[in-house]
């Protein structure tokens, strides 16, 4: 354990633009957020761009450059969905995205969505436990309703296969047999290997008990995978390794949870939590300084300001935004003074883009030997006066990291 | 078309140090232009190092990257100045800058420019029309006065080859035919074709009426051609072709125009625009708007600050900033609520240095949704404390491309 400590609040796609609606304000402007304000006014603040000024990043790439990734190692979708149905992945490992779809004998993909199949998925997914088909391992999760992850473990794999997947609104097309995209062994052994298990999962769910009951019910049977989206795993090399700290997540999305999986981190959930307004702060913050008693450094995450974002709701993001001020509120009052606060959000999301934009996040950081600036409230206007200027993620990352004195000396 | 557009004004070299003729301000602190203030007050300032902080550019690099172009494919002079004539260059092909030279018929370069020949140069470049030597295509186009660029385009050449002017002061020498200047097939290549073709020159040149004339009037012949800064066009991937939006420029300059070609954009000038002061902003700013309909990104480029301040001449900088206000004024004029306008540079053009520096040069952005800061002048000292920080080149452009939502997301 480290002497001193980090606790990152990541608040969701909170950066925005300035909004009519809002009097030309920002929601972060607007909110009553105390917590917020004091950390910006005791501490120092600062814009972060998460990859590069004027490059929107999704919440995968997000987090993963800030749960202190080199962006470089992005592995695509796949991996990212697999670890976040908690599917543990190395480095070579192949991941798809799927869905339960019903197939009939002549190939036909008569439902991409299996009927939008929502009980019993879990007892199919059974039927490909422990499978191995020549020398690779084959894992498979239901995630969401007909979604599905399938990740094929072994030796000289290659993600360029095409898709299986005919794509919406393809219903009642023949399925295509997967094929190398590439001229390369690993990519004809990685089509080979999949075709064999998308027809031993056909052969197996058909007769699966499940399925059974719903085609005496009337309902489309489960009884193929089709495939998209194929990402082989990076060699993840997240800093809590180079540095050796510990980190843990506190959060309720997959995707972050995956991601803190992919960093070797500590994921943290509760079923109390939802990835909206509606969630509870202060278990959030509770779980965060609890976790923060075994770890070096806790994310305590809230999704609520991106979703705002998506949808348009500029109140709801100021509600958003105070769901957030009480969550660091709560681990405010809970922290020694060995132990830093960062605030920071994983990209922008303006409420009248409803989409991620480039812009930069507002960051502010709060604890022992800061060196303090004249900016006295969190939001995208007042931060960009900040002592810390404008820094990359990555470049956020080590700062606080050193400010925490973890960080090697290069040179001598 | 996208729905927001973009307009880039560029006043070139506009950057400046505190003059003690001015009493310690720079050209921009003093000039009166409202309209660059008014878009500082109401918009969003910044500083911008075109290339990396401290490393003066010359105007072909700084709209290289304004364009749109990773500066690492910066493809050197020939080919900038191949494209500046109006040349459609190729990725491979390789362009020399040349003037027409006068040979006698033992080798010996008389003149290396032709007694500077002003007339007549397009019907001798005639000559070279359609020449192919082996499988590369020739083409040769006069620039002003005595110079010219050719090009050469086919498989397998390279820019590893000695120049063949003997360059000034050396009059009175022998031509040195061309050689390769690195052991490879490609480099051999290209100087046994261009000996080819220069020799090809010589004799077509030689019997050309224009020049039987110059010799009847006692003036030397254009009846060569010599050759140097070979270089190679890059494979140009502008962003406007990554993005799908639609580009153009409105300039005189020729280097400009050129920069304009290679990046894929819709190149606009007329002839009652001038390099200088003397040019009229009001029709530069017609064209701006009159692209804006079928463009999504217009650039509108006034030459004049980067002359003055080559010159020395801080009053006449001044007055040259006080025309580029006056196309700004009327731009600002001419838009929509849809549309942004953003002050920018390609480099500094200190007057007390007369050459480019290094130094940033203050950038503002004026439009929807801006994140407005608490500048209001548009110069040197005020945007360095301004909202957007202190950005490289490419990262404004990025920047600015996403604020009109035009930006691809990375992961999601």
């Amino acid at each position: 354990m480290k002497q001193r400590k980090i606790i990152i609040a990541i608040a969701d796609g909170v950066g925005d633009r300035p909004i009519k609606a809002l009097e030309g304000l920002t929601p972060l402007q607007l909110a009553k957020a105390p917590h917020l304000d004091r950390i910006a006014r005791e501490g120092v603040t600062g814009m972060m761009d998460p990859l590069f000024p004027g490059i929107p990043v999704g919440t995968d790439m997000g987090h993963l450059i800030l749960f202190g990734n080199d962006p470089k190692l992005y592995p695509g979708r796949g991996p990212i969905e697999a670890a976040g149905v908690g599917l543990t992945l190395q480095a070579g490992d192949i991941a798809f995205r799927c869905n339960f779809a019903y197939r009939d004998a002549n190939g036909i993909i008569v439902d991409r969505r299996a009927g939008r199949i929502r009980q019993g998925t879990q007892e199919i997914a059974q039927e490909l436990e422990g499978l191995m088909v020549e020398d690779v391992e084959v894992h498979f999760s239901p995630a969401t309703e007909h979604r599905a992850v399938l990740v094929l473990s072994g030796p000289g794999l290659s993600p360029a296969v095409s898709d299986t997947d005919p794509k919406a609104p393809n219903d009642g097309v023949a399925y295509k047999p997967a094929q190398a995209l590439e001229d390369s062994p690993s990519a004809r052994k990685t089509a080979r290997i999949l075709n064999q298990v998308l027809e031993i999962a056909y052969e197996r769910f058909s007769s699966h008990p499940v399925n059974l009951d719903r085609q005496a019910a009337g309902l489309y049977p489960a009884n193929f995978i089709i495939t998209r989206g194929a990402g082989m795993m990076t060699d993840f090399q997240p800093l809590c390794q180079e540095f050796g700290y510990q980190a843990a997540v506190v959060a309720r999305e997959d995707t972050v949870l995956g991601m803190g999986r992919l960093s070797a981190m500590t994921v943290i959930t509760d079923d109390r939590l939802t990835g909206n307004v509606d969630t509870d702060p202060e278990l959030k913050a509770d779980l965060a300084l609890q976790a923060l008693k075994t770890h070096d450094l806790v994310y305590a995450h809230i999704k609520a300001p991106d979703v705002m974002g998506h949808d348009n709701q500029p109140l709801g993001k100021i509600q958003a935004i105070e769901v957030f001020d009480r969550m660091v509120g709560r681990i405010l009052a809970g922290l020694d003074d060995q132990t830093y606060i960062a605030l920071v959000a994983d990209h922008s999301t303006p409420c009248e883009k409803g989409e991620h934009s480039g812009e930069p996040v507002p960051i502010a950081v709060w604890g022992p030997s800061i060196r303090q600036d004249m900016v006295s409230h969190y939001d995208e206007i007042d931060c960009s006066r900040g002592g810390l200027g404008r820094l990359t993620g990555r470049e956020f990352l080590f700062s606080l990291l050193d400010l925490a004195n973890w960080v090697k000396k290069q040179g001598n």
